[in-house]
């Protein structure tokens, strides 16, 4: 064992995003449009991972396009290893447009099971990749197929074998919730996770208690070493078995909040693992968060750690 | 028999076009954009078939998704039988990213085979919909996969069956040409076809001569009943057993040409299937082709027959 923090690995999906310029309904006639973003909730997080100093990379699979390229450059130049991104030949990389409805929900095109993410799966790279690994982070979003479920599984049983940890962020919407096995199979990451990261009421996805308090003590007692509740503007909450530790939302102007709870969440995951008490981890990631939301693009708004100690120096005065 | 015009149909993909707004190199970086707009080449064929008041159908594949809505949308209102588009439970909707090059070239990014598109089958209503027609349409661009060149041929030979009659336009680019099998598909579906539309060099694709007038003789050999060889803003020739007839290109302002050879195409083989002579036909075409330059979007610029006559007593004045 070094003093070196531990290399985080994700697995999952890697994506443009195009936003439409107006808010409006859907995408059922031509619209301005801005594009592409780096994109995919896995990307993000691993992206502010990067950004923050710690070292990470990720499992995933792009087309030979110049979406898939633009993702590639963008994640090697933050500090990204890259080097289990699989370039598949003939799938093309997965794509979402989105726009904002005019009461703030977002509508969405996705194609992502059947682009070149449908194929990630753990091959030599990736294989190398995981072996040099000490903490996997599981993004509930990406579990959309058996095969990427199979994977993430199989990466949790090497990373846990060789004395690693967890973390897990639920993101997951509702349809998938309900497609067959996905459910159990968000049950059995959670019973391996050390470190569980809901957003609000993901809280109580996993749990038969529906009030804060219980649901804490039912998922702490299944082994959990952390639960951090992310409350988007209104801040976060880490509960451990000794104690609670509540940290109030930092003033921002929201440009566009896609991707701010990976941020947050990257970046509490590297202050954990760095030791940090919950305390300082909290307000760092927090930070993190609310830098995401002032640019607008889901990647765009990662940040360094200097920018981040930048603006809490700023609070601070 | 009655003296109701045949039904044409065409078998093919249905895809949202999304374009720069600037021109430039790829899809490397955020850009501003604009779409989505209904496109597919054989899908603008048959809008503008529909346009000009002639009656036709698809057989086609999107996903169940805004950009299939926006087909379906479009297609239905212009009065294309959209009876045999199937509406694929997972799969996307077909797209295609274009950006005009500085030097008038264009970078793309398509999602194609891997969409809909490559789901496209001779179901029910696709059997239903060929039953009722007396012409189909060939798009080589369309003949992407083995299965999607085994429903051409299947539909080749029923409607040749029924006395029917097939035109064929190449619009096929390089790279498809080498795939294994494309170019022994293209010379079996030139060897049913009655109508053959090349564009430009095209007409050399499958001649060994390589001047003009050694390709027509070769072509015409061959069985082709006529030969319309489409050349942009410098017009069109019509070579057939009987003669050659050639028309000048209508000056047009030129906006977007995507879609004007399928525009030009559907208008001449519906006045051809409505027994009109060559010139007239060629002259109607020309103005359908030089109408849709003048419009952004690939499908945005199909007209009415109305329209197409009043810009003709418009020149000729």
């Amino acid at each position: 064992m070094t003093l070196t923090p531990p290399l985080v690995v994700t697995i999952g999906e890697i994506l443009v995003e195009i936003m439409a310029v107006e808010p409006g309904h859907g995408f059922r006639e031509p619209t301005p449009l801005i594009g592409p973003f780096p994109s995919g909730a896995p990307a993000i997080f691993i992206d502010q991972m990067a950004r923050f100093g710690h070292p990470c990379g990720i499992v995933g699979c792009v087309g030979n396009d110049d979406f898939g390229r633009l993702n590639l450059d963008r994640l090697r130049a933050d500090g990204v290893d890259v080097s289990a991104i699989r370039v598949h030949p003939e799938a093309v990389t997965g794509s979402a447009f989105v726009r904002y409805r005019p009461d703030g929900g977002r509508d969405f095109v996705f194609n992502i099971k059947q682009s070149a993410n449908g194929a990630v799966t753990l091959d030599a790279p990736a294989t190398a990749l995981l072996g040099r690994a000490g903490h996997l982070h599981v993004m509930g979003s990406s579990l959309f197929s058996p095969e990427i479920i199979a994977a993430n599984e199989a990466a949790i049983g090497r990373i846990k074998a060789d004395g690693g940890t967890v973390s897990f962020d639920p993101n997951v919407r509702k349809e998938m919730m309900a497609l067959p096995g996905t459910r159990e199979a968000l049950e059995r990451v959670l019973a391996q996770a050390d470190l569980f990261l809901p957003s609000g009421p993901e809280l109580f996805l996993f749990t038969s208690a529906q009030d804060e308090a219980g649901a804490v003590a039912e998922l702490l007692a299944r082994g959990l070493r952390a639960i951090v509740v992310k409350r988007s503007a209104e801040g976060a909450t880490c509960f451990t078995q000794t104690g609670v530790v509540s940290i109030a939302g930092l003033p921002s102007e929201e440009i566009d909040p896609t991707g701010a709870g990976d941020c947050f969440g990257a970046t509490f995951v590297a202050c954990w693992l760095q030791g940090m008490e919950p305390r300082a981890a909290l307000r760092l990631a927090n930070a993190a968060g609310a830098l995401a939301v002032r640019k607008k693009g889901p990647m765009e708004g990662a940040s360094t750690r200097t920018e981040i100690e930048s603006l809490l120096a700023g609070q601070a005065q």
